[in-house]
């Protein structure tokens, strides 16, 4: 049968999208299509979380294998990387061949590279996917998700992943948009120790940590001025600094672990850095910049 | 003999300032008071410091009994809490009596406190200082210094201090300059933390570091946003959280141990947050949020 000439494109909205996986986050991904007009399917381990959903117009898939018969792409969402191994198990070639494949479910690198060459084998498009956001944040204006893998898919499915948020390209190596996510929290995480830290320490006199907040914030906000120059001197291997080198940092740290003990904060999560900082020194890197440090970290 | 009545108060920058210690930071404490006007007298152990300062029209003082004597404002910069203690053994009550020292050498609380007290008794008043700044913003707007101690002498020296940058009273405890200067310096090392450990992450992968900070500094000031939140649940006491709780980040984090890992990247400044969540869970706080482990590193 002849097309009609200029027949409107397919709008993304009429994709239809399944979601396996259905906790916080699974859910607020269902939701979040949902709420721009994508027919969903939703299948979750315990029937129970299919509820709300359905609710809000999902439809309920009794297996994965329904669910995952029932959409050309197939967001998953689950707790590990094993669960996400398990549920491959059970799918055979049949059930997955020309199906697009989205795994959000937390993992590294090298996990997604495996289960990229597992789900090709299969015959499915693979896409590797890292969440920048809280389940809150999922379809807002701040959320954002990185992609890698099969390009292709990527292109075919970006109107539709949109839904989600915004939508960052990393590459064809499946393992590049967990890389990518898992440095953003890393850098994530190494603040709130920081600050959990100093916000122990200002508390053993009595100062409230509301207040310090407002001086904390700023103030690390302002420090963070220096992360580009501290990328460009790693990317340069020139770890010059005419801010602080090593040895003013190490000569300065002992005052800190000092401090915590004197007002009974434990040293735990800071002892580890006076240990690099001592190693880099006593390595021959005394006049060196910060940049130096991650040099240092990187074993092979 | 009567005041005339009206007679303008001594310019501010007319009032002598003596600078004991003139290392990188020394210098440019030096070279701001000068730079206002002040009649500004300099000493360093090794006399060669004196050098440029004195070339800007500052007075070289040979002993550092010589360099008290010509100014009411003492300010000290040394290395260490050691150098400040071995610096008022040689200085007896005559030569010390009616000065008032701004102690800006790096130091804890406790160290703060007792020279507080040795020097009160030598008869000098006695300001602790925390300064908030590196040496090239002495001067500038964006830097200030925290004092603590005899707010007399804080009122009376202000005008002066002023000539460095914004000046925060932290209040009379001579340990709370210290205190607020430490708890800003740890919070940042923290974020420096995260920041060595996420570029070196991503780049066993070939990431450049400098387009990788594109990504890295905005996400981290935006998750600066929850520190304020933190903070009020820890003056609480009440450790909600519906964004992420513990036993959520404890599920997650050995991605993150895993993945340094795989990709040869050290974990020796990770591991120590894992063992902190992990403790935290098994006491019972599974369902807080990251304020909980403020309260977990206080010891006493």
């Amino acid at each position: 049968m002849p097309q009609t000439p200029h027949a409107p494109a397919p709008s993304p909205s009429s994709s239809p999208v399944s979601i396996l996986g259905l906790g916080m986050m699974g859910g607020a991904l269902a939701a979040a299509f949902l709420n721009t007009g994508h027919p969903v399917t939703v299948w979750n381990r315990s029937a129970s979380k299919t509820g709300p959903l359905v609710a809000q117009g999902a439809l309920p898939a009794t297996t994965a294998a329904e669910a995952v018969a029932a959409s050309p792409l197939v967001v998953l969402c689950l707790l590990t990387n094993d669960n996400v191994n398990e549920l491959l198990a059970g799918l055979s070639e049949k059930q997955l061949a020309g199906r697009t494949l989205v795994n959000l479910t937390n993992g590294t690198p090298a996990q997604a590279r495996a289960l990229a060459a597992r789900a090709e084998k299969l015959g499915a498009r693979y896409l590797d996917g890292g969440i920048m956001a809280v389940p809150q944040m999922i379809g807002g204006p701040a959320a954002y998700v990185f992609y890698s893998g099969d390009e292709q898919a990527y292109e075919t499915h970006r109107p539709t992943l949109a839904a989600l948020g915004g939508t960052k390209w990393t590459g064809s190596d499946a393992g590049l948009a967990a890389l990518n996510d898992l440095g953003l929290l890393t850098g994530m995480y190494g603040m709130f120790i920081g600050v959990v830290q100093a916000l122990a320490l200002v508390r053993t006199e009595n100062i409230k940590a509301e207040e310090y907040a407002e001086l904390l914030v700023p103030w690390i906000t302002a420090m963070l001025g220096l992360v580009p120059e501290i990328a460009r001197d790693l990317d340069s291997g020139q770890h010059l600094t005419d801010v602080s080198s090593l040895a003013v940092n190490q000569a300065a740290f002992p005052n800190f672990l000092t401090a915590f003990k004197e007002q009974g904060v434990s040293v735990e999560l800071f002892e580890p850095f006076q240990a690099l900082l001592d190693r880099s020194v006593e390595a021959g890197h005394a006049a060196d910049g910060l940049s130096r440090l991650a040099e240092m970290l990187t074993v092979r």
